[in-house]
């Protein structure tokens, strides 16, 4: 028998994953056109050349290379490649159509990427990204309106107790040196304090300590972050709500407090001005007016892995869940690398099979994507009254509903058992009697209760329900 | 310079683009859903054993091959592929979720297939395909609804004139037989057949009397589509009406008399009785409830290329346009190639890029297609004011509206400029005097009028103007 299953690390969508899918991405969309963001869409073949010497050394071996074709073919040789994400294609289309572009190119880019990554619980070799950047500005108005956008789409989705953490680059900095860590050892660094969240601090304070070949340094940074946090425990401590609470105001006033606290205490380490600290705090006052506010945390142990952020960074947490749902930042470098001159780009990430699974784990759904591939089945009476049935489908579908005929003249029961066995809610046949009075039986097969009822009184009669 | 184009005979998609797309593709969705099919999607690469050996000589070398990864990179061996066609992993998917899959799994997929093929005008390396198919039923039904769907969404879309021919294999078996077409011969003759459109009638002769070696039979053929093409000018000619006037029931009646005159003329031709002439009346019959009366047409030439149709068979035109829409047919052997049994199946397959090329040449997209990215431009009067230009922008997208807050604090007539060369309908100030009133002035773009008006009246505004 021949491998039914899809490749190795690749996933078939039956129907009811299709329809999650397209919810959440609905959702996601639908926020970022509100925001003036566009849609842009990248093949899924980009050349070699495109993509090599872009993703480092461990990115070069995920790349899905393709082979020439036709004479060549016998070469070995490849020449095209599966889109690895979606900046390296958005930087190529930025250089490609300079003159096409607004000066401020707000897009949004959902599509698949492809990485020959070991397949592991959760990790994919083609999975979807669901990206958004803001481009040719420096303004800190596009951080604010990113979290914006994001914090609107969790809570469109149902989230509710997320938090978008914040730092900046310059910070990091500004503490490390602070903290006596040499410049050349900044990038490292910055990958050791992004693992704390998986290795727990004391690892962190190792590595550093290992990395510098200093005491002092390393230990000044964990001391940092161990004081902040405690910082924070007391502000809510002193606080008489609960920092997740219903009560908007207060819950905002608290998160305003902590965040000021971290950022204050900061100011007493690192000592001269930092930009990022300014910045951070321009985010945080554009951002009051906005869903974000309150949910916004300053995380000044955020560090972000890619090495390209140059300025403020985000991570999108919920409780109870290691890892992120997303995640962005500033990256002033990127964008121009196809062309000639620096373009300032500031983007975020959703992880869509990780906002999938946690919506799937919680339950988060709504109950209408669960439902059968149709609100009702109608049944075929006899081979002489097809048409009748087909009718009655034509006008209910008229009407907004979606209807299945049964193919085949059946007997009833059949198609009765099989309306039960796809979980269609309702039935409605057209036998002698009903023909002739131009009437309807339509059963609930809920509540297996039958009426008769006429025709035009059926879609109204199903539409009711659908709404319950 | 790093060449930023993209792959060869592929496209990347800008805003315009992709809003159109999804304007199709949303409309396609929507019928089909009405019609009760569900969405399924598959990996774009599969395994390279699941796709050799399916498409033919000329479709195996078409297929795009994905080179092994890791130290098996450099034997220059291709163990994965991409998606040729949406068929072959429908087949797939079907033999690997038999038991989770309904009795009748009626699925839509919307996806992009990839084909080394030349690229040409209109003709692509990276394209989409709509495919739509019923499997597990033998019933007419099934060829019914399947025009009727197909005939919503070119209506619904705005296409008017349009034709589903329709034929059968059985019938052209049955006419090649009366015409002394040896079954040897039938499949190279029904690529002839298949030709004619292009080629012309005179050349068909000649290749179906050169591959028989015989005069007779051919020029029988040819004698035979000649009649009914007088008959049915005839017809029309005594008709009162044209073929595709508004008068809806004068049109469909005319329509019923032209395909009967076909059907019976054919009977005198082929003696004895055919299933496929049944079959073809029996989804006339069928389809004269549904919004494809009318518009379809039975046509004894049409054979369509593919060799795996057995039954009914499917064409789309549109008048003035050389090729179809679309097409189709029954195909009974297929969909079991990777099970033990045979599972009937009839599918429809609409080519989105040709639609969406003759919907651009007729301008027949919407207006609405073609607006900017937002319905409004919020301006920033001063760096201090920032927070309450993005409170107006969440405010009105609270409402409904796409809203773009210009991103720095430039110069008023900077941010007008803009405004206008990104075509933003609205232009919402908020100056010292608006803010210190509650107040918003307000600009409309296309006309130059501004007038101050309460903030709450400012969604309501510019959406009276969207709907006009």
């Amino acid at each position: 028998m021949a491998n039914t299953n899809p490749a190795r690390g690749m996933r078939d969508f039956l129907p009811v994953d299709v329809r999650r899918r397209e919810y959440v991405i609905g959702i996601i969309k639908e926020v970022y056109e509100s925001y003036g963001f566009e849609p842009l869409e990248t093949p899924a073949v980009e050349n070699l050349e495109t993509l090599t010497g872009k993703y480092g050394e461990e990115g070069n071996q995920l790349i899905f290379k393709i082979l020439k074709r036709g004479e060549h073919e016998k070469s070995g040789e490849a020449d095209l490649a599966l889109r690895y994400d979606l900046t390296v294609p958005l930087a190529r289309v930025v250089a490609n159509h300079k003159n096409d572009l607004p000066k401020f190119f707000k897009r949004y880019q959902i599509q698949p990427v492809w990485r020959a990554d070991r397949p592991a619980r959760g990790r994919f070799r083609e999975f979807y990204q669901c990206d958004v950047d803001a481009i040719g500005s420096n303004s800190m108005i596009v951080e604010a309106e990113l979290c914006a956008a994001v914090s609107e789409i969790l809570l469109r989705l149902g989230f509710k107790n997320y938090e978008i953490r914040i730092n900046h680059r310059e910070i990091l900095r500004g503490m490390l040196n602070a903290a006596g860590i040499n410049e050349q050892f900044h990038i490292e660094a910055l990958t050791i304090i992004d693992k704390k969240d998986k290795t727990g601090i004391e690892k962190m304070n190792d590595d550093l300590n290992h990395l510098t070949k200093m005491v002092k340094g390393a230990l000044t940074l964990k001391d940092l972050f161990l004081k902040i946090l405690e910082r924070q425990l007391q502000i809510i401590e002193q606080s008489e709500i609960e920092p997740f609470s219903g009560f908007e105001e207060a819950r905002i006033a608290l998160a305003n407090s902590i965040n000021n606290a971290s950022l204050d205490y900061l100011s007493g380490f690192i000592r001269n001005s930092n930009n990022g600290v300014s910045e951070i705090r321009n985010i945080l006052a554009l951002v009051s007016g906005t869903s974000a506010a309150g949910n916004i945390k300053v995380d000044l142990s955020l560090a972000r892995g890619l090495s390209y952020y140059t300025g403020a960074i985000f991570e999108i947490n919920v409780p109870d869940l290691a890892g992120s749902l997303g995640g962005g930042g500033r990256y002033d470098g990127l964008i121009g690398m196809f062309g000639k001159e620096q373009i300032p780009a500031c983007g975020f990430s959703l992880g869509l099979e990780r906002i999938l699974v946690v919506m799937d784990e919680r339950g988060m759904f709504p109950a209408e994507l669960q439902n059968a591939s149709a609100d009702v089945l109608v049944t075929v009476w006899n081979g002489e009254t097809i048409s009748e049935s087909l009718e009655l489908a034509t006008d209910l579908r008229a009407q907004g509903l979606r209807v299945l005929v049964y193919p085949e003249a059946d007997k009833l029961g059949k198609q009765f058992k099989y309306a039960s066995s796809i979980n269609v809610p309702f039935v409605a046949i057209l036998g002698d009697e009903e023909r002739a009075e131009g009437l309807v039986a339509l059963k609930n097969m809920q509540t297996g209760e039958q009426k008769t009822i006429s025709r035009n009184e059926v879609a109204e009669t199903i539409k009711i329900h659908k709404q319950v």
